[in-house]
């Protein structure tokens, strides 16, 4: 059976800012499906509008691996739908916040820190360094990429100490930043990835499209043991 | 100035159930202040029955390290003191839950994680082993204890992978737990220790006791750097 | 091309107890190379009487995964062949080291720990819990099997804090152990595994060959991203 | 009884570079000394042209904290010193290696990888971000600082994941690196900080000397508990 992908965007910017929907004449939900798209996959999108967010009880159960694009709309987005997707990463579903996703309550509740960061508007160079070259997230990538231009985050980045820590940012203005943090939670796969904004190209530029891709491909549930919770009787006699 | 720490309990099988006021006549908290209490430490107690469950805004900034018990009553506590007690982790403050304070709302959000377990009721033998002989929580201890009479708890626990595991418990009826983990969440060091259950006198045996106190002083906050969040200048020269 | 396996196995006691010759007529690498073929994969074996104990440039070349088996001889590997050993793994090959191939040379040069435990003979149950039923190395698992006679492993085993705690085991007299346990060091993938005395037939057991055979996929090498190391140039203007 | 601390450093610089001995006429060991000397501590200094480098039995059973810098002799070190440093470690020995100490045979024996970055002579701006600003050791630094003039250190750095990442570098020719690093091997507690070439005035720098100085204290042994290694009886009852 072909991995299900879900691709969700509040889909705001692409609605309100003619030159971001000019931009992205798809959504940036419309320009991530296509770069994680490919064979044994069906790729499905889903935005703040539609009922529920798009992210229904069915939708989800059927999501093997949800991508998650977010902004100035966090919060937006109803407590229910964000704990339905913190049950469903606790079940297995793998979960890749993007950009200021970082901010989604989703994230935020799984990793349990305020997720603060430092920002800055207006354009500059992102270079995006392999800090862990062994991992399956940087496939086929060089040892650095840059982002000619983008939205500066800057540390200190308030998560755990991530799992592994698979890239870290220079900027231009002088800050650092860990760009692709992995974790798992329960039986989900997390990979929170830092480039993104709506002002630049970035989901067309191949390398981006290359860890998104990567990063769905890692974050695919895998079948696991069972799990017994709650009450049980001894394995071993007590009589004694 | 002595560290300051608060000793809260839900303190509802002491009003409920006689045998358990019997047994922990200053309440389980009372039990556990004691405990903790020593040079350089002003303890106090605080419980679910109080107003605000006697975690005020107050009370907690001037709390260095929060100890907490709970079991029974863990959804009666208000999700606004809930998150005042996750806020205050972040900024710092050590945090000790301790038996099914597991399952309270202040560790289950700052773990993103169901925390569950399986568990038995009835009294085993556990033996608690130092499985990080380094760790300065273990200050003290032979190499392992027994707890002669207590509930159990098993693996799977659905937590985070720890900072460090500590302890490992050994049940008579045949299963196994991560007994004492350690996080850091922001500024805050936290502490999950499993034993304690009311319908036996654990926090008056001494093992337990020097856990805890070597907890608490593990957990007491330090000084750290500044940390500067939002929009931000650039510290380089973008002109070009 | 299929996955490339190595088992190698010290081959001492299949050879001087006519007992264990029995016990494993093929060598307990021949039962290990049996629970782990499969389609996609050629596995072969080597042991420590082979010149340069069959573990020549060439074959680990060729090895994507490396199981180990080793107890009395830890220390009759040549310094050179375990350097070889940890120099593939940074590369990315794969490494399983099964009982006390906790003791050999390349696993603890790859931890920079001593790896003591405390062990008992005479057999005893063994119940393995799996405390992170999420993991690959876990799928198709129960929430625990037993092993029926071994050997006792008992903690502390002196390790770093693992990456990814996948098994957790009791054992009758008392003790517990950390029996699945998982790193990465440069590009290679490390489970350790406690299990597999050579008195018991414990290679022959189900759940035993399932961990081993799930192991192997695991811990198979993936792509990852260029690194460079050494002197460079700079990547921006340094003349200003 | 006072904190014990030796600073050792190879001490090669400073007797072949005119230069740098007038940049550190007491060697960088001096100057390191100085910054990390206090109430309640007894510095000294050791260095590699002394007998066993001035890291005999004696000398290291009576040190806390050790202090390393090296560069280009770091294969001149003899390896039963650097054995002799690593059991040490194990046993709880704080252990801080400094700038290329990262490649000294200790360091690299404890953490099991290669320790390779990229690296680059000249002078360039180092800004040093804190990551982990309720760390210890950026106790009373700001949320970053300057080096005005350094070598530089870039990613991939070789290294495990480390257990805290408390710095992070960005460096004017466009790297990054994670600057200070945290682990933990047997009792010992690690700390690697990357500044500190012997061209430049570093160790005279406030900030640098705060680091070294909190990396001492966060470094020191605690008591932990007892650990029994080898052959054991059960604790239980094995007739049945």
């Amino acid at each position: 059976m072909p991995l299900q992908v879900t691709v969700w965007n509040e889909n705001v910017h692409e609605l309100e800012e003619p030159e971001v929907a000019e931009r992205y004449p798809d959504g940036i939900h419309g320009a991530i499906a296509d770069a994680v798209d490919g064979d044994d996959r069906t790729v499905r999108t889903a935005t703040l509008q539609e009922p529920e967010h798009g992210l229904t009880e069915d939708v989800l159960a059927n999501t093997d691996v949800l991508l998650w694009w977010s902004h100035c709309a966090n919060d937006e987005v109803a407590d229910e739908v964000a704990d339905r997707v913190v049950d469903r990463v606790h079940e297995g579903m793998g979960f890749v916040p993007v950009h200021s996703g970082k901010n989604s309550k989703p994230f935020k509740r799984l990793m349990g820190t305020t997720c603060n960061i430092k920002y800055r508007h207006g354009g500059e160079t992102e270079r995006i360094w392999t800090a862990d070259p062994g991992h399956p997230i940087a496939d086929g990538l060089e040892e650095s990429f840059e982002v000619p231009s983008t939205e500066m985050y800057g540390e200190p980045f308030d998560i755990p100490e991530p799992d592994r820590t698979v890239f870290i940012s220079w900027f231009e203005g002088g800050e650092v930043f860990r760009s692709g943090v992995c974790y798992r939670r329960g039986r989900g796969r997390i990979f929170a990835f830092r480039p993104g904004h709506e002002e630049y190209p970035i989901f067309f530029q191949d390398e981006i499209r290359t860890v998104l891709d990567n990063a769905v491909a890692w974050a695919a549930p895998t079948e696991g043991a069972d799990a017994v919770w709650g009450e049980v009787e001894p394995k071993e006699s007590l009589d004694d």
